[in-house]
């Protein structure tokens, strides 16, 4: 049962822009590629093909230390820092070496996707809040 | 019944990279935009909510002839240069002034998308054939 | 003097992704373009081409109310909120009519870029200062 | 002096679109991504802090022979096509297993960026040329 997802990644060229850093986005996309390596880590993707349960975003937020740049190698370590019945919110570190580089928040609430494009929140399914636990000490 | 379609638009920040100039990607995002604009002019959505009908990307191309920068204002020309049964092909011109900035090509084709996620290849429907035509001079 | 900027705008196809919606990475870009609209309304540009300063961002984040899919349009309207000698600091809604759509923040610092790419806090410059205003009742 | 380059890679859910596939202009950045691994492979990076020698894109394209979907593993191989003075051209393969998903080209020229911004064609310097070599059945 994961909380906590780490990888280590590389600054594509597509992701700078022409003040020469990676484009502030793109740590949002970041801090995303670890929420769903984390559960696929956990057995369980978080938008498989046929499903009705989807988790959109609540609100998101970023903090930035220093700046990325093309090529460069970095940490991203994303954590449960909170799981209700209908939510999970994640804390984020962007890093390299004892370099913090941007500190991430996502809550993200469960909903269930109706024919008609409707979607209604809902509790998490026992077989994902089975999988996904609260980081320890966060 | 259009046959093109014309727009001017504004090289944003997000679209720049590292060298200072728009990221080749961007090129067939700006191609896409007036195909989906030239389907608006003819009273038609290429992603309608609940339609069966997609066209996706059979190949594409684009000839770079001069860098776009941050800020810099361009047209994008899209023109409808064959249509088939079963497929269109447009032809694209990015420009300002006299000055041609680049050129590209798309070919999509029509398919009908199943339950299953599969596609197969499908007859344009009548109500989209009728309503585009090809450009007289393409 | 500019305190605020509006602009009304479609969804993109290129912005959308499997769930059916905008991706949440794109509102900071909504937010971005709203930003540089600003400065090119007060006759500035924020990245003009020799320039030695720049407005990298310190910490910015987004609440999400309600969703956004293909071709839907809505308004952008950001305004300044905040000034130091050093920082600046926007809010941002997007809506549809009465729908709020999302509510974002945005805190850039002024910088100085070094030939060695390093950059360092600095005052913004009295050019640029006059030229922009916080927003009366922000 | 490596002469192509494969790395194998996940779909991630920001490059999918409302179709449920990856976005065409998607397949473009997975290219220059190999086109980037591979110059590092050979010591070298194609943007390096402080250089003056640019590869801007003189054309590309992409066949699609099959949707690539979110969380699909794939592998992307680039080869060096041809080598001229001034230019390098590459080909793409993107692929999984024996099912062959695209097909891709790309040409670069070589270009000395000057201090005003313009850029002239040149001679790829020769530390370049001799770390990188055309595929021997290119």
């Amino acid at each position: 049962m994961p909380s906590e997802y780490r990888f280590r990644r590389r600054v594509q060229f597509y992701e700078t822009d022409a003040a020469g850093l990676v484009h502030f986005s793109w740590y949002f996309r970041y801090m995303e590629e670890a929420e769903h390596a984390l559960w696929r880590e956990a057995g369980l993707s978080i938008h498989p093909p046929h499903g009705e349960i989807g988790f959109p975003r609540v609100s998101t937020s970023f903090e930035f230390h220093r700046a990325l740049r093309f090529e460069q190698e970095f940490d991203v370590h994303v954590r449960v820092a909170a799981m209700t019945k209908r939510s999970i919110r994640y804390t984020c570190v962007l890093s390299d070496g004892d370099s913090k580089i941007a500190t991430g928040t996502l809550v993200t609430v469960c909903v269930r996707r109706h024919a008609d494009q409707a979607m209604t929140v809902a509790d998490i399914p026992p077989e994902i809040a089975a999988r996904i636990q609260v980081a320890p000490d966060a």
